[in-house]
């Protein structure tokens, strides 16, 4: 035996130690007691909400884990027999891999803690994550159809599932699952691009003139703007949408956009419409929107990441009336449907534009005796080439619980705003900003000692109090900025979230104001 | 107690119950014994490897899920208690669940079967999904450092050692985890793209004369040309970098190209490497073109997401030296660090170019009181908003068995593949294409009875044969085209394939081919 068969034997018992599925058995068991336990603690209020440490710290931390000396794997008894791992060294990877896994939950966010109240980012259905083992052990990706089925109908399934719920009518419009809403607002952009500019994909934006907008809602997400800066328009080619006193976007102004741009022969991407926006939650009228739109024959593209979900509520579903006659919609499962991240969505109302986004020749995927086959390659749709089985989680929670589930997270967590709301406007020291049309609350906290303070100490006080807030651990909420100036901002991204937890973080705010104004 | 109230009590109760961690505790535990239990029976060939089903029937099953009634959960005697689901309730819970899972397991691609040796997705180390599920559960994203601290330092330190791996120095570079090596491609060619063309970002393109190109390997992956038509270039407007005999990029006659560009003033938005590319696994010269674009101060992006992780290996790094010079260099821990999808990095040479591909606004989530985490916050550098915990499956496997299990991987596949390619040229009946410089092995099989038949239908059969194989469950490899004409490929990314399964492959290949030649 060469030297290098000799290293190759060793490497493949090393291999084999790793692959061994006792080890996946024994250690995926006690990890799911450990998680089990975490929830229970910090579901119940025990803990801190942010365990906040500085970044370098944590940085120089979790490196320190890659340079400890590895488990003895592959090596001793077990290396020959047909489980590598002898039994004797299961309970020592298990003892390993525990310690490693407790080290990550002790540093993190924790987001089921029912005082999280800051990003649009959910506490999501447990059992959601564990569909996702199933797709990360078995490693079921897409791209094409042949190199994960089940994966590939599940997403079919799904959203065909969701955009009925949105208001499509069933087998007449297309969508795709996508690694984001930015990525999903970047593919349905560049779809409106192609069809709007026809030969943009070939010969690209240079030659274009006068140059191409898009005009978007003045509160647009970023990734919206950045679509601009990305698809070579331009992010000063952004005409911004006005919007009413509830920061909505104006049907009646936008009527007098387009038809400027269309006077002056500007050619117009798209209009893209917001349901809701992100500041303070602020759904656009999009029928009236609808109506202009098809009047210039302009594409409307309307992100509703956050809030398309609310289509499952009975109560709510009239905030997104009309989603079924925009030309693409984005809804984000990993947002209001309490899925972990990520998992976005992008429907097109006409199915053709399905493959609108991208073009090209990829001859190892595409197999030309089966052409039929290709509707089900994700790739051709995608940004994405390998492609997670990113709608695992909503498909297997949906497949338990049924769709009520999702309608209950949207109406609780949408009602506990509500009163929290209430709570602001009855309490002398708060001012709430806006009436919640969902769960996003924006306030200011003035206490009576900054009730004449200049506006510049006022608004520091603002982001001096929520960072002092969330480094205690006490709370998470954030802080945005509306017309220029700071605010506080809570989304109730957690159904376990109380109206009792949110009248804590009033006194919460009021406790720590006044350590800080000492 | 209104109707409303009653209703959102009954909606609390339900989410109290699908957030039970004694659900989670006892479905997980049946889970982890499940996909041991499946990995154990792929593992050892009991299986076939792809249970092919028509998409349609499948799409149809996958929404019968969703439409199956629901499990009751949050009725019943534990809905008030402090465990919401009865303790009678899970063990119905754990079957429901169990069957569910099942029915994914039995649906899907087996990668982990050692005869799987098809796409260059690879059988992952099972204990990553373990730590995938810690993200999954607790939902740890970033964008913003406070969101996911631990997740964010967890890929400062991935970043910074596969970084170094590659042969960058500690502390000069930057980079990031994205979502996928496509949007590494997308994300390094668009810095270069702001880069060359100063005000691209905000100007657009429209007004770009000469219109900009791009220069890339005439084999790229069409991650890289689709870049061209996202980013407003316009696919036209790739330049092909000429290939060698070996279809690796020609240094000589790059220069050429650089030259005659330069020489009418054409801005050259990068040059595009491959390290591999994907047809043969071919690996570019990257040293000598690292010289050539210095000395045309072109931007150089290397995709190595296959081929960078064969840094790892002692025996094959020197394929992937020069990789520290590029600008923008893109590897993906899901290819041949054997990572579950989807875990991609891109590296900058310069930390400065870490923001140059995205610039945007974004009030709600930078804090300008700590200005300094911004460093720490991926949104600045990243498509993504939201963005998964990617790298704790490469961190958790690295923490637990160190570095050499990444080098393992790499040696093993890379041997059997050459195994393989012997057995090919030793077979009268078989043509290998290519000597393999990695773990793809691209050939055709032409039995006796084909010896003399036209182009055409030789072409046919390949195609044919590999559905044959695929759809019987035997073995998964692809097809690819190699100028132009279909050939068979494979890529050995189990690495508990061997030597025989290769052997296998080719009888497979005789007995189906004599079949489907009856």
């Amino acid at each position: 035996m060469s030297a290098s068969t000799q290293d190759l034997a060793a490497a493949r018992a090393r291999i084999a130690a790793a692959y061994d599925p006792a080890a996946l058995e024994s250690a995926g068991k006690t990890l799911v007691e450990t998680l089990a336990d975490h929830l229970r603690n910090v579901q119940s209020r025990r803990t801190n909400v942010l365990n906040w440490r500085p970044p370098k710290e944590l940085v120089r931390e979790s490196r320190g884990f890659l340079n400890s000396p590895p488990l003895p794997f592959g090596e001793g008894p077990g290396e020959d027999s047909a489980s590598a791992i002898s039994v004797d060294m299961i309970p020592t990877v298990v003892a390993r891999f525990n310690d490693v896994t407790r080290e990550i939950l002790a540093r993190g966010q924790n987001l089921h803690h029912p005082r999280y109240v800051g990003h649009q980012v959910p506490a999501p259905v447990p059992l959601a994550g564990l569909f996702d083992l199933v797709g990360s052990v078995t490693n079921q990706v897409m791209a094409i159809y042949e190199m994960g089925p089940w994966a590939t109908a599940v997403e079919h399934a799904v959203v065909d599932a969701v955009g009925e719920q949105l208001g499509f009518t069933a087998g007449t419009f297309a969508g795709l699952v996508t690694s984001g809403g930015t990525l999903a607002n970047l593919t349905g952009l560049l779809a409106a691009r192609n069809v709007s500019i026809g030969n943009s994909w070939s010969a690209g934006l240079s030659g274009c003139a006068p140059a191409p907008v898009l005009v978007a809602h003045a509160d647009a997400h970023y990734s919206v703007t950045r679509s601009a800066g990305i698809l070579g328009l331009g992010t000063d080619q952004i005409v911004p949408a006005a919007l009413d006193d509830r920061r909505r976007m104006d049907p009646n102004r936008l009527e007098a956009t387009l038809k400027d741009l269309r006077s002056r022969a500007v050619p117009i991407i798209a209009v893209s419409a917001a349901a809701c926006a992100t500041p303070i939650g602020a759904f656009d009228p999009v029928p009236e929107i609808v109506d202009v739109c098809q009047r210039h024959g302009v594409w409307l593209h309307v992100d509703a990441a956050h809030g398309g979900a609310l289509a499952f509520s009975p109560r709510y579903r009239q905030l997104v009336a009309g989603l079924e006659h925009a030309d693409t919609v984005v809804c984000d499962a990993h947002k209001m449907m309490f899925m972990p991240a990520l998992c976005a969505m992008l429907f097109y109302r006409n199915p053709a534009h399905r493959i609108a986004a991208f073009h090209q020749d990829a001859p190892y995927l595409f197999d030309p005796l089966v052409p039929e086959l290709a509707e089900y390659d994700s790739g051709v749709a995608n940004l994405e080439c390998t492609k997670r089985a990113a709608a695992f989680g909503v498909w297997g929670v949906w497949s338990l619980l049924g769709p009520q589930i999702f309608a209950d997270m949207v109406e609780v967590t949408i009602d506990t705003a509500r009163q929290f709301y209430e709570m602001l406007v009855a309490a002398e020291d708060f001012e709430p900003l806006h009436e919640p049309q969902c769960n996003i609350v924006a306030f200011r906290f003035r206490p009576a000692a900054l009730r004449d303070a200049p506006q510049a100490e006022f608004d520091t006080f603002q982001l001096q109090l929520r960072r002092r807030v969330i480094e205690s651990g006490e709370y998470y909420l954030v802080q945005s900025k509306i017309d220029g100036r700071p605010v506080l901002r809570t989304t109730i991204m957690n159904p376990l979230t109380t109206p009792d937890d949110m009248r804590g973080i009033m006194d919460c705010l009021r406790r720590r104001g006044r350590e800080l104004l000492r």
